[in-house]
């Protein structure tokens, strides 16, 4: 085998351990399936990538321990409420071997699935996809693009330097061209947009989602939750929600966040079953009132701020004090876009993904690791973007059902 | 200057943040004069160092900020009893500039003192030695010792290899040979005796007192406290001392030690102004019952393991749940002595310091720096072989009057 594409159990996204402790504290066991997904059917994966390195690798995944200090680094972390990380939850970390994966190919595609307790398979999400990913790249680039990627990178960093009101983290860990590449994408930045101080954020360039990285360059880990939370959740508390004829499970996880983390960790991410559906039915006022903010991931971004907007004004809460964190398939005219249009009206932040950590040059690829199911059940999502939605036809119609979802809004996902 | 010696504020022994974080909380603002004092008078020292470097590389400690990675890694230390550092204390490091120091000579002695609050000024007592033995050092070996080092340890390895019952831990950062070969003894070490895992103790060697090469080599931060909490607590509350007629001032570090951490750090350090006082009048019984052990530091350890055995046996506690931590002047064989006589009797372990990291050939310095005064108060240390006290004449006479002092062991220090 080629060097193994990931080195540390801490090469994941931030958002894998806040969500990983909330997970620990309360269901832990229970089995969870992740599924691979490529969302650009037309590119043959399972063909364009050496099946054989894959294995390897993820073989090499599941032999590889936390050390001390990489412990250390979490259960130090002081940047939002803090102590963040309790014991338990970082003893259960020492002992953690990833569960086993299954591979297959059909149709040209790539069939990757991962089977365990829930604490313990979560982890595999952004570790599958950062192999694939370098996998693919190498595949796809035989004639070194590291220039070209140089060139772009430049061109961003003098666009950010233009707009001093725009802040962004690097949320590029998922589907970077390769471990190296971000590594210099995240090291450039730090050293171009340097923090005032430790305690101070950042002026600009706020933080990565690698924790690694994170560790590595003296940056702020950044993440909270995902789907995954109300996904799994709607197969534990399926009863509850009939029973109610509401999204009870998804109320569940914000009550349940609030007691893990407090508000330090408080970004609502709305748009598992719609953020019409969240907004009116889901989030108390209380919630709108203290929490800090939202994530925005799917659907017209702009239209989704002038409706948080208006959703804030109509509960006499003033949107000025409010974030929003872009976090949708971002570029740099567009971060441009919408910190003009929102300026002063909600505060806004950017995190950006594949735009930053893979462009290169080649077309990166659009693929995720989702829970598929959970306690036997079948989980799903829909977003604001129905060509987003995932799962089980007829549990994606029981979910739209329960949140009387009708969005009409499809964009085919650039990445 | 050459490459600096000290490269990092963690590059220190661990007590000087677990006493640091009780000092911050509590005195913060005294001023405290710390003064270099080398032991051995016939080693005309300021003729054996280039004076220069010194104070170039004494400027450069000065220079020297903490980063986000050390301070997750303090931030996150979970040894202990946790959180053992609050959010205030790390705040406070991350803003922490060492204080002045001012050098000159005289007769052939160096003059090296240190004044500033005691929060800050406390920094440099280790980082001070480093600097001075690391010169002194390549002053000594200019036909490099390093195989000699090497042979010298690897004898040391088989002799604790031969004895499982021994459990050390380095303890020689003040004195070492120089910064790269304590960084070679520690890893060789951590190499040789691998601990099981994070969370279950190295089965004999321990770990280190150095900060920066636990989190480095993936091992426990060793480290309480010293004497310079009852010293400087002595100047404190000297009203309330001889208002008392008695030691007021050393219970206080006491209470306020376990008030700061609990039973995390409960080992007691009671040679200060002598053991026999701090048995019969500074501990109460239940801290006798509680506490997990001491650290024995000066006077025969024979006769103080005996000592303590006694005690504890007249308190109806049994010793053998008890430990000594013995770090005065070790090397193997006083180790193996030691822990065959007290087998069975008293738990013990090593810290042993000079011998395994500047254990090269030449003779180590005997150097210490030590506050000298407080509130502008002198402050002294008596310890239980006489030969080891120091400070002002008149109050060294005050504190043995206060303590019923009556030592009479005399025995040169060797480091």
């Amino acid at each position: 085998m080629d060097k193994p594409i990931i080195q540390s159990l801490l090469d994941v996204d931030f958002y894998k351990d806040t969500m990983g402790q909330a997970i620990f504290h309360r269901h832990a066991n229970v089995p969870v399936k992740l599924a691979f997904q490529n969302r650009h059917k037309h590119v043959r994966l399972a063909e364009c990538i050496d099946v054989a390195q894959l294995r390897e690798n993820l073989e090499h995944v599941r032999s590889l321990r936390f050390t001390r200090q990489e412990l250390h680094f979490l259960m130090g972390t002081f940047e939002y409420n803090q102590p963040m990380f309790k014991l338990d939850y970082i003893e259960f970390l020492q002992t953690l071997r990833l569960p086993e994966f299954h591979i297959d190919m059909h149709d040209g595609q790539l069939v990757l699935e991962f089977l365990g307790e829930w604490a313990s398979v979560t982890r595999w999400e952004t570790l599958a996809l950062q192999v694939v990913s370098e996998l693919y790249g190498k595949h796809e680039t035989q004639d070194a693009p590291r220039p070209e990627g140089g060139r772009r990178l430049d061109e961003k960093i003098k666009a950010f330097k233009a707009n001093p009101s725009i802040t962004f983290s690097d949320f590029g860990t998922r589907r970077r061209f390769s471990r190296s590449w971000q590594e210099y994408v995240v090291g450039r930045l730090a050293e171009l947009f340097p923090a005032p101080s430790v305690f101070v954020d950042n002026e600009q360039f706020r933080g990565t989602s690698n924790t690694l990285l994170a560790m590595k360059y003296g940056l702020t880990p950044m993440g909270t939750n995902a789907h995954e939370l109300p996904m799994v959740y709607s197969a534990i508390y399926r009863d509850e929600d009939e029973k109610a004829g509401r999204l009870v499970s998804s109320e569940r996880v914000l009550e349940d966040w609030e007691t893990e983390y407090g508000l330090g960790l408080s970004i609502f991410l709305p748009d598992t079953y719609g953020s019409d559906y969240f907004f009116s039915k889901v989030v108390p006022r209380r919630m709108l009132e203290t929490w800090k903010g939202s994530r925005h991931d799917s659907g017209s971004p702009k239209e989704y701020g002038d409706k948080v907007i208006r959703i804030y004004e109509a509960a006499g809460i003033d949107p000025a004090t409010k974030l929003v964190v872009f976090a949708d398939g971002l570029d740099v005219s567009l971060i441009n876009d919408l910190e003009r249009y929102f300026r002063g009206r909600i505060q806004t932040t950017f995190g950006i993904g594949t735009n930053l950590t893979n462009d290169l040059g080649p077309a990166a690829l659009s693929i995720v690791v989702k829970p598929v199911s959970a306690n036997g059940l079948p989980v799903v999502k829909l977003s604001d973007n129905i060509a987003k939605a995932s799962g089980d036809p007829a549990e994606v119609d029981r979910m739209k059902r329960l949140a009387g979802y009708s969005v009409n809004f499809a964009q085919a996902c650039r990445y």
